[in-house]
C-alpha cells in the first residue's frame, strides 16, 4: 500500500509542487489576517487530491494549455471554505492534528474568511471565461451548501437510513470530486463522452473516498487520524458503518449502541464496545465492500480513455482512495 | 419627506410587486428549513432598494427584456447572505425589529444558509450567461468579504480614521450598490458612458446611504430603528459621527467619549451624553454634510441620461436616501 502511495507521488511530483505554488500565488488577499487564516487551513498538510484530479483530468483529455494549475486552486479554495465553516458547525477541535481556525481566531473570522475563500473560488472560475465551467461550479456550491444543512439537521438521528447517508455524502463530497474532474474536461475542450467519463470517475471516487474517511473514525487511532477518537460520533454524524450495524443488530445490542451514540460523553471503553458492535454486525465490512464497489465504477468509467501514464495514475488514485490509511 | 417616499412608491409599485414575486420564485431551496431561514431574512420588510435600483438602471438604459427582475434577486440574495453572517459576527440581537436568524435557529444554520444564499446569488448571475456580469459579481463578493474582515478587526478601535471608515463602507455597502447599477447597464447592453454613469451613481448613493444609516444609530429611537439603541456602538462599530466628534473634541470630552465607547454596558444616560457630544462637536452635522455631498455626486452622474420618468425616480431615490428616517 505504501508502494502504491509512493508510485502515485513519484508520478505527480511536479504537478504537486506547481499546485502548491499556485495555491500560494492565487490567494490574493488584501489583508494579512485573511492570508493567515486562509493559510492555516490551506497549508495544513492537505493531500491536494482535488486539484491533482483536475490537473490529471485535463491532461487525460489532451489539454496542453497552462491554465489548469491556476484553475485547480478554485476547487481547493472552495474545499477550504467548506472546511472552515464545517469545523465551526461541527464544533470540531482538531483538523489534521492542528487546532481548528475558529478556536484560534474566533468564530467570526472563520465565517468571514470562509466567505472570502468561497468568493475567491468563484472569481477564479469566472476567470476561465468559460460559461459552462462557471455554471457547474456555482451550481456545485449551491448543492453543497444544502448538503451541509441536511447533514446538520439530521445530526444525532439514529434513524438515518443508508439512502439518506448517501444523499449527504453525495452533496458534501462526491459532487465536488465530480465537478473537479468534469470542469477540467470542459477546460480541455474534451468530447461529451470524455466529460461524462470523468464526471462518473469523480463522482464514484468521491463517494468511495468519503466512505473510507468515515471508516477511519472507527478503524484508526488519534495519532493517525489527526482528530479526536470518535469525533464523528461526538459530532452526531451517523455514517455507514454505524447505520448498517444498527440495522443488523438484535434489539439488546441496538439499544446499547444507541445509548452510546446518544451519550456525547462516551468513554473510550464505550467507544470500543461500539466498534466491536460495528465489527460484529458487519458495519465495517459492509462499508468496505460498498466503497470497493464505487471504486470499481470509478475505474470502469476510465475505460473511455486509451492507456497512458495519466490514466494509470488516475486508476492508482482510485485504488489508493480505499487502500490508504488516512 | 413622506411625500417623496409616496411619490417613489407610486412610481415603482409594479416593479416592487414583481421583485417580491421573483424573490419568492427564485430562491429554489431543496430543504424547507433553508426556505424558512432564508425567508426570515429576505421577507422581513426590507426596502428592496438594491433590486429596485437594478430594474431602474436597466430601464434607463433602454432594456426591454424580461430578465431584469429575475436577475435583481441575485443582489438581494447576496445582500441577505451578508446580513445573516454579519448579524452573527456582530452578535446582533434584532434586525428590523425581529430576532436575528442565529438567535432563532442557531449559529450553524445561519452560517450554512448564508452560504446557500451567496451560492444562489452567484448561480443566478451565472444564469445571465454574461461573463462581464459574472466577473463583476464574483469580484464584488470577494471585495465585500474582505471589507467585513476589515470592519471586524478594527472593531472598537477609537483611533479609526475617516479614511479607514470610508474604506469599510466602500467595501461593505457602496460596492454592492455600484455593482447593482453597473451590471444592470451591462445586461441592458448600454454604452460605456452609461455603464460608467450608473456605476458612479450607485457607488456614491451607496456611500451616502451607509452614512445615513450610521447616523440613525444616534438620531432615531429604537421603535423607529428596529434594533437596540446604541447597537453600532455596542458592536464596537466606529462610524463617521463618532470619528469626527472624537477628532474635534477637547481632551476632557474625548476621554469621556472614549470611556463610554469602551464600556460595552453603557447606560441610556451615557449614550445620551455621547449623542450630546456628537452634536456639540459637529459629528452629526458633518456626516449629514458628507452624505449630501455624495448624493449630489450620485445625482450629477445621471446627467449622462436624458430626462425620463425612470431618471426622475432614480433622482428621487437619491434624495430620499438621506432624507428618509429609516
Amino acid at each position: 500500500m505504501n508502494d502504491l502511495k509512493q508510485k502515485i507521488l513519484t508520478a505527480v511530483e511536479n504537478d504537486l509542487s506547481e499546485i502548491e505554488k499556485a495555491l500560494s500565488d492565487n490567494l490574493n488577499p488584501y489583508l494579512d489576517l485573511v492570508s493567515d487564516v486562509a493559510g492555516h487551513i490551506i497549508f495544513s498538510g492537505g493531500k491536494r487530491l482535488r486539484p491533482l484530479l483536475m490537473v490529471l483530468s485535463a491532461r487525460i483529455c489532451g489539454y496542453t494549455g497552462n491554465y489548469d494549475v491556476t484553475f485547480s486552486t478554485a476547487i481547493e479554495y472552495l474545499h477550504a471554505a467548506t472546511l472552515l465553516h464545517d469545523d465551526l458547525v461541527d464544533s470540531a477541535a482538531l483538523r489534521r492534528g492542528k487546532p481548528v481556525a475558529h478556536s484560534k481566531w474566533g468564530n467570526s473570522i472563520a465565517v468571514l474568511v470562509g466567505d472570502f475563500l468561497l468568493s475567491r473560488a468563484l472569481s477564479i472560475s469566472a476567470g476561465t471565461g468559460n460559461l459552462k465551467v462557471i455554471r457547474i461550479l456555482s451550481k456545485l456550491t449551491e448543492d453543497m451548501s444544502q448538503g451541509e444543512v441536511l447533514q446538520f439537521i439530521r445530526k444525532g438521528d439514529v434513524s438515518l437510513t443508508e439512502a439518506e447517508y448517501l444523499e449527504v455524502i453525495r452533496r458534501k463530497t462526491a459532487l465536488l470530486f465530480k465537478a473537479a474532474c468534469w470542469v477540467s474536461a470542459v477546460i480541455a475542450d474534451a468530447s461529451d463522452d470524455e466529460e461524462s467519463a470523468l464526471s462518473d470517475y469523480g463522482f464514484n471516487l468521491g463517494i468511495a473516498f468519503q466512505m473510507a474517511d468515515d471508516l477511519f473514525d472507527y478503524t484508526l487511532e488519534t495519532s493517525d487520524l489527526g482528530k479526536e477518537i470518535g469525533a464523528d460520533l461526538k459530532e452526531g454524524k451517523m455514517t455507514l458503518p454505524v447505520i448498517y450495524a444498527l440495522k443488523q443488530a438484535n434489539s439488546t445490542d441496538k439499544d446499547l449502541m444507541v445509548k452510546i451514540i446518544e451519550d456525547k460523553n462516551f468513554s473510550v471503553a464505550d467507544f470500543k464496545t461500539l466498534v466491536g458492535m460495528l465489527q460484529k454486525y458487519g458495519g465495517i465490512a459492509y462499508t468496505e465492500k460498498k466503497a470497493a464497489f464505487y471504486i470499481k465504477r470509478a475505474k470502469d468509467a476510465l475505460s473511455a480513455f486509451n492507456s497512458s501514464e495519466t490514466k494509470e495514475t488516475l486508476l492508482d488514485i482510485a485504488e489508493y482512495a480505499i487502500a490508504r490509511r488516512i
